[in-house]
């Protein structure tokens, strides 16, 4: 299929945006198709440049050859709170209060649970962000079913307004995963707080994307998938946050031998290790668990303020280049204009959008689709540069046209 | 450092029995370091041949080439049905009945809460082995607490006499982690349903090992990992079986997105899935689910009937080398001698147990040490042959000579 042609201006500009792009030599700590615009990073991650190797070597030398002293020698056993540590700063989080293993539907019923118990009696509700990513609205209400509390789906913008004195815990995601809107993380948290209540923020969809400050807004606990803007593989493992201090009377439903104070004491009886490691369950998935690690290293010396900066940069000229591109009035975003509401995709809302995302994916441009009726395109700024919001909105105008 | 001398008539048996062994010829589909015996495939299985090249594959092509694609396209998003059909006839089910993904501390909670669900009110108790893996009594005691049964710890022996109208779930492993004794499941299994109980089985460490025969025996729910006798890698993901006749009225505590009946409609409301689909949770973890896929092949053609036949072979031999090389009194079996009682380890109560066993690994014999005075010998008949037993006993011997 032949490229549509470009809008000389629109070509110009995102040519020089790209040249004056700080960022835009981390392409290079990647491996992408070639001839591939690759915006679906807020679904599945693209590939680090170095995990091929690192993953070889921990199938090949580190079990094949070594096999059970891996635990120690290859430092295994402590996967799950060095990584978090790696994790801890693209959170805004210090060291000692993220624990990777699980996924996030697993991390999110330990945060709920663990949150009712620290809310303690006498309150008697679970808000949940009512247009959630499913899986949190489902473990919600597992979790309150479990813990005796009653979920209720609420707007987040409605929160406020919602909270009293029978909150136990509240729920949020801090970017929408289908319409891409960004919640006040801190203002939710300040509020939440301030009624009595614990605060659960799922990072999904923000964290690799944009500042989170768990601990400059304190958030009390909080779980990622790390599959999408931290680039760790298809359904790498999640990660539990949990507040210092809350970490001596979070009370997991999932005591697994993991999180033990003495795992290989093997006692019968359930004493929980300090700091986040008490959010560890069974036993570390290692292979994912150190892809994940060397996916990390495509963050070495990257400032999450200035993918942000980016990230806003590339969603406003993505923006720019639809309008001029496709006809007025066939797609509409549902992404706010606002950069306080907008984290790093753009969803289109447009008729057949099933089709359409088709129909882009065959020419090259991959993004996604979520039903009814929404194009979602994620913008990643680690690989992402400005020629290919370019394309991609140059690439759906001509399936319009 | 020099071997020890053989006994020439044990050396010849072994080198006898090794000539005869039909299976001696899959130790071809393991890659395994030169000069070690590996005695600990009971916590670690060794290294399949065809995983590094697979996951190669996975890394560099499905998921750096095809990115998003891949869940389609690689037929990732089917994994965890896919695989838990190739465990299957290993445990004695007839396909559809188990699933793969998460820990198998998570899978525990899952069939625990499943059980007590399935069990109905007015039964209080959930007995749960008084020697388990201690992640089994934690987990236990966690569903227990959030269904409002109470755990009691019993002896497996013990569980038919304490079986009562009360009863609401009997959790057991197969075999038992430190010991090695072989429990009664179908035995137990009747018993429990008998009273009405319903019946989860550990079988971390007998799949792989011995025949178990779900079906055939009638179990209710079982778990397992995949990384000892399956040879997963480490922290590979676990199963759950979940009998058919129980699957309708399966209500899980992790109600996770993966678990539902259409994922991709994005519903509020959860609808579980038919089949043991519904004990999915989150995002599957690729990279170790198709890692354990490829370690599958090793079993290819290969019969649970004759591996438990040369597994009790080599532990016979085993202990014989034992009594041959090792002067009397400094050690004793805790591994009960007869067959029916013992599963695919032999463990060795002695002083010093932990300095033993690092004697035993500087001299290229892999056990491992369980607190507080147990060596554990694991023989995994897929790549394990008699010549390594007798060099095994003869080490032990040496350190003590």
């Amino acid at each position: 299929m032949s490229e549509p042609t470009a809008i000389p201006a629109l070509a110009a500009r995102a040519a020089a945006l790209d040249a004056a792009d700080e960022l835009g030599k981390l392409r290079e700590r990647f491996t992408l198709p070639d001839g591939v615009v690759y915006l679906d990073g807020n679904s599945l991650g693209a590939l680090p440049a170095g995990v091929a190797a690192a993953t070889a070597d921990v199938v090949a030398r580190q079990w094949g050859e070594l096999l059970i002293r891996s635990w120690d020698e290859s430092r295994w056993w402590t996967a799950p709170e060095r990584i978090g540590d790696r994790i801890a700063p693209l959170v805004g989080a210090a060291p000692g209060q993220v624990v990777v293993g699980d996924s996030t539907s697993v991390n999110l019923f330990k945060a709920l649970v663990g949150a009712a118990r620290l809310a303690g009696p006498g309150r008697t509700r679970l808000l949940v962000d009512a247009a959630t990513f499913p899986t949190d609205g489902y473990i919600a209400q597992s979790a309150a079913r479990m813990t005796g509390l009653t979920a209720v789906p609420v707007d987040p913008a409605d929160v406020p307004a919602a909270l009293g004195p029978d909150t136990a815990v509240v729920l949020l995601n801090q970017v929408d995963y289908r319409t891409g809107r960004l919640h006040d993380l801190p203002g939710l948290t300040a509020a939440a707080r301030a009624a009595g209540a614990v605060v659960v923020w799922d990072l999904c969809h923000s964290a690799g994307a944009l500042p989170v400050g768990l601990d400059a807004h304190a958030v009390d606990l909080a779980v990622g998938c790390t599959y999408k803007y931290l680039n760790g593989g298809p359904g790498s493992p999640a990660y539990l946050y949990i507040a210092e201090r809350h970490q001596a009377a979070f009370d997991s439903p999932l005591p697994g031998w993991n999180g033990h104070a003495d795992p290989f004491a093997m006692t019968p009886d359930y004493r929980p290790a300090e700091g986040a490691a008490r959010g560890r369950v069974g036993t570390p998935d290692i292979l994912s668990m150190l892809a994940l690690e060397a996916a990390l290293d495509a963050w070495d010396g990257v400032r999450i303020e200035d993918v942000r900066a980016k990230s806003l940069a590339l969603t406003d000229f993505f923006l720019e280049c639809v309008a001029a591109y496709v006809p007025q009035g066939l797609v509409e975003s549902v992404t706010p204009a606002g950069h306080d509401q907008r984290g790093s995709q753009v969803s289109l809302r447009t008729e057949n959008a099933r089709e359409v995302m088709g129909e882009l994916i065959s020419r090259g441009v991959i993004g996604d689709f979520r039903a009814p009726d929404v194009l979602r395109f994620g913008f990643t700024p680690l690989y992402v540069g400005f020629a290919d919001a370019e394309r991609a909105a140059r690439t759906l105008g001509h399936i319009f046209g």
